[in-house]
């Protein structure tokens, strides 16, 4: 019996920590090889010597892009830069008959007037933003699984979609309650250096940034009322939403807040919570009173959920934990992209958390 | 001239982080000598022993606590036991006629029901309640000179209470609305070793704890609610607060939510809290999009405060930063010692921050 | 074709950091599989209490030590108890005709004097101490495969040893002037909390501790005299060994300094540690000035080396990071076990580190 | 009786970390004034724009650096610019008569060859290196009463030395054995961000750097054997010295290694160190087995120093801590002004460390 056959995959914009992180999750899956990598600033390196983790297990060199030199040596491409930067090459990566997941914001937004607005800049291929699929499997598996183009959610979106969809989907909540309060480590932030990332700054340090302007805000609230509108038309999910940046390296918790249109108490709320994530590998639900960490999801591809009822005060408050690099990016791309490939979907991504 | 005369103080269970900031701070007030110093399990040490940063500086050592030895040798005292162990000493200190600021929860709430409820234990001195004044010297400055008894507030509170303040003195906000999502330095935790406070479990580590169950809620809701009903006989705030364990030594950042009765934009906001702080020393509002953030007020007894105008999702943000050992305990309980005695308020409390 | 069968394996005292990684690294290797696990204060728990980011890959309980009990159920055994609590049950897990890799400290030196010297108990097993191999495949590779008991190295042993190991057995150094300089990160000192790892303690810290006393100098001088007095009878190696607490999770970064009895350039002695490494899986030299980092080995099996030559002054130092949990100590038992049971040695260990 | 006059005092390059040290430093000092601060790059903006820490504490703006100007404003002036960027400004301050501490390594170094071999550049002005005094009062408290220029020492020679003078003025160590290992905080890097210090490299990390290549190294081994040379001649002391980045924000840990003529035991080893540093008030020994920690420093000027004795290795050991951007660079500079100017040397400098 010979081992299936590898699928070619490219990874552009590879230098970054998402890109990175593509690399250390594809270097052991048994299904995916990497044949190309780019990066504008990191062309002619070695990738272990811009990423020394790597060193010994891979021995690919970074390259300027080019879609069609891509295009001869990969089936399949991840594309992680940064975001408006993306557009045009997914449409040459499709145009050249590819699988294509996109890591950035480009293809994730329906509406493209929206897209404008948050990134004050007009959409060039507003027809690949019909076809494009948004890339969380626990919500759109079986769109992915038949999709050219997949738009890979953020990382904030990802933890506050997952952790609200059962209260969405059941028409439980009250749209104009939504409090999203997103806490991230710094890798979030990317690998260029900065002064609110420069270590001395972001040490024993934290602080609210973009209040209420984030442009993770749209396609939360898209992707909410979606799940609402299939239930009842609805579409008045506005979010208050702010993000904090930590003094951590890697994660996300997002802890948010709303009150119901009734009373549901807190084991109704977590058997509802449980029926909605049957099944699904990488959602974790926590028992009794324990409450989610990053600690525990690092390096890995969980989501851990909780849910709380604060039956004084009349509030319903659900936090999520992620690795921003792996759930919140690089390990749900390859998600995808397994579905896409046809290749069970937790293929590559059952590693456990690096704890502590 | 000679140089004005000290008053003679005592701090009563200085072991911990609290009592070695009193100590630090009390080390450089001028008009301030710590003349007795208690520990119980550090009874018989030299508090240099036990602080290593105070070699040199201080050269008491602790003793156990005998209320009437401590009586003779100070004029006022600072007492920073946990919660529900300062009931007696602190009947003790006014018996013996000594000024007390009391650095527990024991003498925060009116209302000794609501102290059964929230600390599992009868009030035992129901009649000193009534004339303890809660220490916010924002808040209640004139009761503090004239009081034997202050209750010196806890670090949520005192971020959460000065955030919301002028929302709620003018009647603005919507009381059922209000979500207040705080974040805590690990030192606020104490200092008795525990696996949750363990290093490699508290680093590259966020949580959610007691989730709508701390028992700093009571005393925000107290006073929010004092100063609503000054107004509108209001007293319907019931807040949903959610504390987070960061991994930073130091320091609260704290981000309140809540909608308002009719929109304000975001210049109005700014005036009303710049009107509604003037003159206060430890208040900084923060200017244009500069957020708050503990590491500016590390070691200093300044809350920054900035307030955020969400008005596409109809929100509104504020966000206050402390240093929980500072402003949040030891600094806030000097603050008011200070007006009690008669003194500058500021005196011995206007060190910057250390940064970084 | 069906899969090659797995081996039984116990892991005996699993409650700890090792005992955490010893389960992570197993609950991925294709060889092996985690039939119980031991630990005494956490006996009756599900491995997903104790350990959270396991949840949903293992499914197993903690139980007492009862060697008999694992005897029946396990075909090998790794042994992760604090020094000398391993005596009996390791004679034990080999009288019931196991393979048992020890972890802990107490096989680990020959000379059964020294273990009472520097461990302050007699040693109760001296016949096995005979047998024992100590676990160092990079120097033992021969040995391990053919042992009952393999006595595993610590975190700092295998950094020091590896990083001396090419002078030593070239007769290059001057026995007198060795100086190793180590930094660990705290989860090094393991879950027990204690005031040193309280996070507010040990964060923005770093202190030297146990200056020429830690019990890891005796393992260190006698591989190095060991291997020194292959070439010339030469058994005169007395370290200076200082270990450091860092305010990280995990990672050793080890030092070393000594003088040459001639010189020897810094390309020449690179091309003598290239020489000396050659084909070994999980030595990784460092090229040009690029300097070990913890950062770099975070969770993976690698011990990454650095030799610099100072011609100024007449030293060579030389630098070596590795994962503390990892190399220095479940993967390093891993690859032991792997060559025990006639596995490829790297079998389950090549994870690239988790970066950032 | 009316206070005393304050001294007006200028900061040159004053938006760094060490500029914003002597800010925060200066805030508080009962004799000096800040008149003019300079940064090239923040010219026009407040000091609370650039320091928030300092905000309602400072009124101050950054202006561009005009020699004239200053000499205008300031009768004493504080030099923080970058190494080789100090050479003329300091010359046009002298000239103007003022009092000048600086604080970059140009005129620390008395041979200006030495100068140019470590900073490759020419000294411009080595009719100024004779009258430049070493700034480090423990050695040259007389030298530095008397002087107009003072080159203040960084923050790796002040701990190296401060720990080795008591062996070296004695005669007892071997001068071809020291090494010194030393480890610094990310604030010592500077406050421009580039990708060593960028959180999430600097997190969770530990690096040797410049290898027996850094430019501390001539000034540690120039003041050593000029101590040296007091007592015999002996010129001969060359050192290893390797600095490592530490994920901290503040503190230098030494710890240093030689062997000595004829063996001393720890008792007197101590009683020496104690005679030595009799009435230092900056200098604090630590008693018993405690062991230095940067943590009890931080924001201080103190140096803690301990000295160990490995009788069974035969070397001495000697670990110092220190806030590197206090005693390390602003708090030792002000202590040198403060004897410049005919004050009580420790004249705002007394506050303890802010811990934890």
């Amino acid at each position: 019996m010979k081992p299936a056959e590898k699928v070619k995959v490219a990874v552009v914009g590879a230098s970054g920590y998402t890109g990175g992180e593509l690399l250390r999750l594809l270097a052991g899956h048994p299904r995916m090889e990497i044949t190309a990598v780019t990066s504008e600033k990191s062309a002619g390196s070695t990738v272990a010597s811009v990423f020394p983790h790597l060193a010994s297990l891979l021995s690919l060199s970074f390259e300027a892009l080019a879609p069609n030199a891509i295009a001869k040596r990969a089936d399949a491409v991840f594309l992680a830069l940064p975001h408006t930067k993306s557009l045009a090459p997914v449409a040459d990566c499709l145009a050249a008959g590819k699988r294509v997941v996109d890591l950035s914001a480009d293809y994730r937004l329906k509406n493209p007037a929206l897209y404008e607005t948050w990134y004050q800049t007009p959409h060039t291929r507003p027809e690949l933003l019909r076809e494009a699929v948004y890339g969380l499997p626990e919500l759109h598996r079986s769109e992915i699984r038949t999709a050219r183009l997949v738009a890979s959610p953020g990382c904030y979106p990802t933890a506050a979609i997952l952790q609200l969809a059962p209260l969405v989907a059941h028409g439980l909540l009250r749209p104009e309650t939504i409090v999203i309060d997103a806490k991230s480590g710094v890798s979030g932030a990317g690998r260029s250096p900065a002064l609110p990332y420069h270590f001395p700054e972001a040490h024993e340090s934290v602080e609210a940034y973009k209040v209420g302007q984030h442009r993770h805000i749209p396609e939360i609230e898209q992707e909410l009322n979606a799940l609402a509108s299939r239930r009842s038309r609805e579409n008045a999910i506005m979010i208050a939403f702010t993000p904090h940046l930590l003094p951590m390296n890697r994660g996300i918790l997002s802890t948010s807040y709303c009150r119901l249109k009734k009373p549901v108490d807190a084991a109704e709320l977590r058997a509802l919570y449980r029926d909605y994530y049957k099944g699904e590998r990488f959602v974790r639900l926590q028992e009794g009173n324990s409450s989610p960490n990053p600690r525990h999801v690092r390096g890995s591809n969980f989501c851990d959920v909780a849910v709380f009822a604060d039956t004084r005060a009349g509030w319903v408050v659900t936090v999520a934990a992620l690795d921003n690099l792996v759930k919140g990016a690089a390990g749900q791309a390859i998600q995808a992209m397994n579905l896409m490939l046809g290749f069970p979907e937790e293929m590559g991504l059952l590693s456990p958390g690096v704890f502590p």
